[in-house]
């Protein structure tokens, strides 16, 4: 393989995987190539990622040394996002009854889905968690990829018991965007003792789901460690969270009106 | 820029956005090149690429030509992903009351679930779906990656029509695995008319489910084009459907006996 080809081949396999270190014999045995020339490599890789704006490679030091593929979003591209989404947001064929707001095919497409997910990823990067967990269904695929870009295992807690779950847990919460009681299960299997868990949600109001999913990895003896939500409803002013990141948030909604007000956040970093 | 680097962030552009094509002028602008040198630099990426086993660049002739990344995974890679897929289902602790396998946590880890959504790219490339879908929970990242791969928009049905679906409309079909009637309902927004579906699911046993499904895209006007399933029990023999691709094969799971049977499917290509 020429140095070229093999640069190219380097950047393929390493952001294929993001934060997931590779040793550098792993590339010497690959390539046929001595470590002072992967070394080079290296850094060609990671002026030529650096200009596309969507990452870098960060080389581990030491004798067990590595390298690994950080994805990144410049804030110039998280205004882009943002102002996107909302604009995406603000089409008032989008309003439901009881003025809620139809976001399924934003959260399923994954044109702007990996977008989102760079943003958390990067808000992330250093809070030490071991899990990304969301509660199902909307959230998942956001979820999902943040995982993937901080190479963690995902969680996703039901909202019913299910017996290809296992023995679960189960603890009921007030939810205040349907008014009532709800219930969340998450599988005694899915947690390790004493993880630090990222939450990803697709929407917060009152931030009951939220609370609801801090309480259940509590009962794991887990502990949260980051809260990053994609849209966040103005009202209620006061949540029952406080440390979370939304991306955008959520302003009137009204059918009458005809009015989807949706406003960047631009305190994110 | 130099070539080199040019080259490698071609690769991180495109591969970024699998099946999404890009015409040269995109990058000619990009990189202030003329396009005999982008053409040059993509044959070059084009190698690199295929270097790796993970895909190539497809050229799309013609003036409003371009280029796109085909995300790909070789026979050796899909057995030996089949192989491990296999021997992580074959430990018994997963043995769940009622002779149910504990799954969840090979859906929801993006190691394993990257390589099976390449597979299911490869097998369904050409099968002209406009959507993917799924029945939620735990196929929905394994659906949502598959999207990503062939650039195509993920449909989630959910088991309860819920407020911020808008309307939906809802279908009862029987489960043979819970041998009791289930409900699926989905969103009058999700899809437009006419489409092509392919189906996504991460398990399958009489195919109730998958029938359900299949339903349902009919009540909007649509047609199921590929139904790809990782998981297939082999009996019921006789299923609900017969033209759906299994990645693998589980037979005899038996609390009792501490056996749970993993069978690779050879003749998936």
């Amino acid at each position: 393989m020429k140095r070229t080809e093999r640069i190219g081949a380097l950047i393929r396999i390493l952001s294929e995987c993001p934060s997931k270190p590779y040793s550098l014999q792993y590339f010497c045995d690959l390539f046929g190539c001595a470590k002072s020339s992967i070394s080079e490599d290296i850094q060609t890789a990671s002026h030529a990622l650096k200009e596309t704006g969507t990452g870098y490679l960060e080389t581990i030091p030491g004798a067990k040394g590595g390298v690994k593929f950080v994805p990144d979003i410049s804030n110039e591209d998280v205004l882009a996002l943002q102002q996107e989404f909302c604009e995406r947001l603000r089409d008032t064929s989008r309003l439901l009854g009881g003025n809620f707001v139809y976001t399924s095919d934003i959260f399923y497409d994954h044109g702007i889905v990996s977008r989102l997910s760079k943003v958390f990823a990067r808000k992330f990067r250093n809070c030490g968690a071991n899990y990304v967990a969301t509660v199902e269904t909307k959230g998942i695929p956001l979820a999902y990829n943040v995982a993937h870009l901080l190479n963690l295992p995902l969680i996703v807690i039901r909202r019913e018991a299910r017996i290809s779950e296992g023995s679960t847990v189960s603890i009921n919460y007030f939810s205040g965007s349907y008014d009532r009681l709800q219930k969340m299960s998450m599988s005694k299997r899915a947690i390790k003792a004493d993880s630090k868990v990222l939450i990803i949600d697709d929407f917060m109001r009152g931030g009951g789901s939220v609370t609801g999913i801090k309480e259940m990895i509590g009962e794991f003896g887990g502990k949260v460690v980051g809260i990053g939500i994609a849209i966040v409803a103005k009202e209620p002013e006061k949540k029952k969270v406080s440390d979370y990141s939304g991306l955008i948030y959520l302003g009137e909604v009204s059918s009458e009106k005809k009015i989807i007000e949706a406003i960047p956040n631009t305190e994110l970093f």
